[in-house]
């Protein structure tokens, strides 16, 4: 296993860290509940914005924290849930006052134990409001999940949906308007090679020279099926298919995120994104905003994924928004 | 070979063909030439700003056309030199009559067709200077540079002279900006694995599971040593001795850049940052600002270099103006 670290125990603990010294205008690190903090939450009055997930996917979900997106982000172990006392604090730490809303992506544990924290939090006075992320449209059920998995979709969710709460809209309406770019967004994914766990120090997933896994998860899990290597042109058309075949996405204006899971030169990404955009034209798409490169990653995997979101006026006016984090950054 | 490519003869022209359609607002493509210029080219009164060099080390050049930092970057094919004919194209589109400076990385090919270039642009009547970054202290002289090779410091620098060209200094002013960040600035690299050239269909070097290349170039190019892979702490030794052996960064605030060799997840670019932070503060440099990620990548290499550079007020200042590129955007 070549990787850049200490010891394997000590990776998200030292990531962190060096986070924390890297990005002092945007954020503090709680390093004793392994959360990534606003540098001024709590902001009195504004809904507060968790997320959080296992580690391995960065920039997602610490490299969103600041303005215009996330007030915290809790960091679990390598592709292993936080625990409810991380997103406890996380929620104490960013309550203004206006309520907290959990952004949590479809898996398993991610899912039980923000329930469990929104309970804790309703408990000590913490308004609540959780939404759950399931854009992937590859399988229905998962090894770690029951229906589909949350993915790419949760970076532009975060990134809408921290617009709303940073001009000021309410909890409802912030889980409103989450709960919307979730039903009209979707994703797929594919690997030309697998990752490495660090606590497993060897690949996930057996990947011949010549294969590549189509609708595989962030996590390595597999997809719909282990195909012979193809062109981009073809990749393209994987990705695209599966997601048309699921929402009609003809009616509305779309924003594309072309993604890399970490291994992938951005030189291959926009190859890519032509071909994906060639499709989506030919197919009565119409492209409004794109984003290409390295949102969420499923640490050093070769591959990429497509993600499409209807967007209305507000929508596109709430991504087009300032955003001042680690990780995005535009507008301000 | 695993790549999400078409033919490996299209590589170059179908990326920047995506990349022409992902950011239409800040750039546009000339095909033919296989140029990236920024979207308002020429800019009347303003010194134009053109690097370039072989393809493979994205978001460099191509990503950092736009507000603040160049007015062009020409794109070889994959590690392979521009054309003069490149050149000139990218210099007369951005010349608006207070001339053009080239920011030319330390390799025998990019050197030699830029000082063609140079020599056919003032015989066309445009002003030029040029600027030979050569900052990597692990060779002296290697397989493709006479003298050191550029590396790293060609991103800080991009940003700095951007900058002070966007304000309006002319020529001669920003010509010798850029050598003052040459002489202040200084890089060394490593690698865990090799890069695949598309064209050769093989990985460069052939490094064992358990060795790295310390010292690696760019293009995979031999370093000083290949070691047994070491501790993350260690290998941070590694880059910032011979750094500091080379030149006394002790007298001014510096600005650091951890960057990622592409393949690098960002979970182990922050361990690596935590570490040569630590070593900074016990040699007694001060850091005043610093960037970390994958920006002068060697496609999908893992591993990571570190570069430093001395900045006085006027340096952070610029260093600090609005950029807003697709691969580097802040403050606009």
């Amino acid at each position: 296993m070549k990787k850049l670290i200490n010891a394997v125990d000590d990776i998200v603990n030292d990531s962190l860290r060096g986070f924390g010294l890297a990005h002092p205008d945007h954020i503090r690190v709680d390093a004793q509940n392994r959360v990534v903090l606003r540098a001024d939450a709590p902001r009195q009055g504004k809904v507060g914005l968790v997320s959080g997930g296992g580690s391995g996917h960065e920039p997602m979900h610490s490299g969103f924290v600041g303005v215009g997106m996330l007030d915290a982000a809790c960091a679990g172990q390598v592709f292993t849930s936080p625990t409810p006392d991380q997103m406890l604090a996380a929620t104490t730490a960013v309550d203004g006052g206006a309520g907290v809303l959990h952004i949590v992506k479809n898996y398993t544990g991610d899912v039980m134990n923000f329930e469990m924290a929104a309970e804790l939090a309703a408990e000590a006075g913490i308004e609540v409001e959780s939404v759950v992320v399931d854009d992937d449209v590859a399988v229905t059920d998962s090894l770690y999940t029951a229906g589909r998995r949350g993915v790419g979709l949760t970076v532009l969710l975060e990134k809408i949906v921290g617009a709303a709460a940073e001009e000021g809209r309410d909890l409802a309406t912030c889980a409103g308007l989450a709960r919307t770019v979730i039903a009209q967004g979707r994703s797929m994914g594919m690997a030309l090679t697998s990752c490495t766990v660090p606590a497993a120090g060897r690949p996930t997933v057996d990947l011949a020279d010549d294969e590549m896994e189509v609708g595989i998860g962030i996590h390595g899990e597999p997809g719909r099926e282990r195909r012979p290597i193809a062109s981009a042109k073809e990749v393209a058309a994987m990705l695209v298919q599966p997601i048309l075949a699921d929402l009609d996405f003809t009616d509305a204006p779309v924003i594309v995120m072309l993604n890399g899971m970490g291994g992938t030169p951005l030189l291959e990404l926009y190859i890519m994104y032509a071909e994906v955009a060639d499709l989506l034209r030919a197919k009565g798409v119409e492209v409004a905003r794109c984003l290409v490169g390295n949102y969420i990653t499923s640490l050093e995997m070769a591959g990429c994924s497509l993600t499409l979101l209807k967007a209305d006026d507000d929508l596109l006016t709430l991504w087009d928004a300032p955003a001042n984090t680690p990780g995005l950054r535009w507008g301000c």
